[in-house]
């Protein structure tokens, strides 16, 4: 595929991303019925699915086989997946509208919510220790995921954010936040991709955690722009909340135009950190390209 | 320790899972610093450990090291311990003790306890990843973990548990529920334990599983009849809570005396389906008479 144009390319992951979410999802006549069918609502149908992009880009870089890269993406997204919903109950964010539909705890209820983030959490380390990879290398992914997801990683800076609303944070403070929070699930959707295919020496490993540093950054940055520049409709979620919650954000402590440059900043420092890959890291060097350009 | 009373070996177990539990927690004292203190206010110093109970039987059986026996322990038990905080939360069963203590969404408020729940589950893959067994056997053990904790497992019965409120269930399908809801985190318990030790046969897979299916359905059997003649306070929880939900349970459809005759002949099978395993199956006897004659 390294002579596809990009966007080909990334419906292309988009599309295998959806297949393999729906295979790997229990199906909506199974018991318990009304478990399976929420867990597929949120799941499937929508979402960039930048996650899935970065362990396809990363996987593609470093040998991985179809299934082994397939279900590194599938577990990234549905720890992902389950962030949000767990994230939108009337306890966290009290959101309704998520990729441009009802929320699970207000097209089910928030029981049903609940349990479809926890359910979706078993699932992701289901799909990610069926695969066929070396188990040595499949135990250190099984780790880094389940590290990447935990209190030292995404619900660790959830934690955080929870704490800092109202508060004065500092560039750092923020920074720091966001490498959990988003982060942290960032970088192991590259990792996981690469070591899908093979094991890394320390080179390898350093310029991934470089490059994902940066983009994962550059995708807070982003985000917070698009908070205060584009409309709900637009995003498929509620605009301008950051702001009305009093949350600190890049754009609330850098300003607008401070903050696109920033993001700009954030994407050359990826492509560099690439350069030991060369022409080879094409695919991670266009997602990093895309989490900075979009426009939702 | 095979010489030693049930009782001593069983406070050894506890004092073993403690500390264990306290090691594998993040200290209180690294940021997230709520986060982390709430995590381990609600592991911490208390509960039956009746899941660690079974995988250090099992353990001991089957030759397990103290690391991996631990490991496995601290993992179902952290899978434990996240349910109990979600199930107590507002949208689930709105409960306010447990364990004789107030609930973390009480203690704290309801978005830490969301994400307590939510880390824990993490922390639990990571503990089990973290151990020395050959990676193969591993990385069946985390897969037999995510099962019995997602959709198929724990969740599916909760969800099924909560589908059926103001329903009137047979004894099938009441059996069904709780062989998802408590039965599969109890069978992973004792499959775990052992598993820490050596590959399993098939004949000892099987009377294992005979084993926890007994122990499972029978641990259910006994919390109704605890629900139904037990006060709060030698609970540590809400007593006659099931009642006053109109939830189905062995004492609404068997009454009383058939539910503690029921449990009693689940023991004896329990028993039975250690026969393989001869004098040194012990442990594993002695939690059964525990699960069934406890009073709390």
């Amino acid at each position: 595929m390294s002579g596809t144009p990009f966007a080909d390319w990334m419906a292309s992951v988009q599309a295998q991303t959806e297949a393999a979410l729906d295979s790997f999802l229990p199906p909506a006549t199974q018991v318990p019925v009304k478990l399976h069918e929420a867990m597929r609502y949120t799941t499937l149908g929508g979402g960039k699915r930048v996650r899935p992009l970065l362990a396809f880009a990363a996987g593609e870089l470093f040998g991985a086989d179809a299934d082994a890269v397939a279900r590194a993406a599938c577990a990234v997204e549905m720890i992902h997946v389950y962030s949000l919903v767990h994230d939108d109950m009337p306890c966290m964010d009290d959101d309704a509208l998520r990729r441009g539909k009802p929320t699970v705890h207000v097209a089910y209820d928030e029981a049903t919510a609940l349990l479809v983030g926890d359910a979706l959490q078993a699932q992701a380390f289901d799909v990610l220790a069926g695969g066929s990879v070396a188990p040595a290398r499949l135990v250190t992914m099984l780790r880094l995921l389940a590290e990447a997801a935990g209190s030292k990683g995404m619900c660790g800076g959830q934690a955080i954010d929870l704490d800092s609303v109202g508060f004065k944070l500092s560039l750092e403070q923020l920074e720091r936040m966001h490498q959990l929070k988003t982060g942290a699930m960032l970088r192991v959707s590259v990792l996981l991709g690469a070591l899908a295919g093979r094991d890394l020496d320390a080179r390898e490993q350093d310029a991934l955690a470089a490059y994902a540093r940066a983009i994962g950054l550059a995708f807070q940055v982003v985000d917070d722009v698009l908070d205060a520049t584009a409309d709900s409709a637009t995003l498929g979620k509620t605009a301008g909340k950051d702001a009305a919650a009093n949350k600190p954000t890049y754009v609330s402590i850098l300003g607008l135009e401070p903050s696109k440059a920033l993001a700009e900043q954030l994407r050359q420092q990826a492509h560099e950190a690439l350069a030991p890959f060369g022409e080879q890291a094409l695919r991670l060097r266009e997602v990093a390209d895309l989490i900075v350009q979009r426009k939702a």
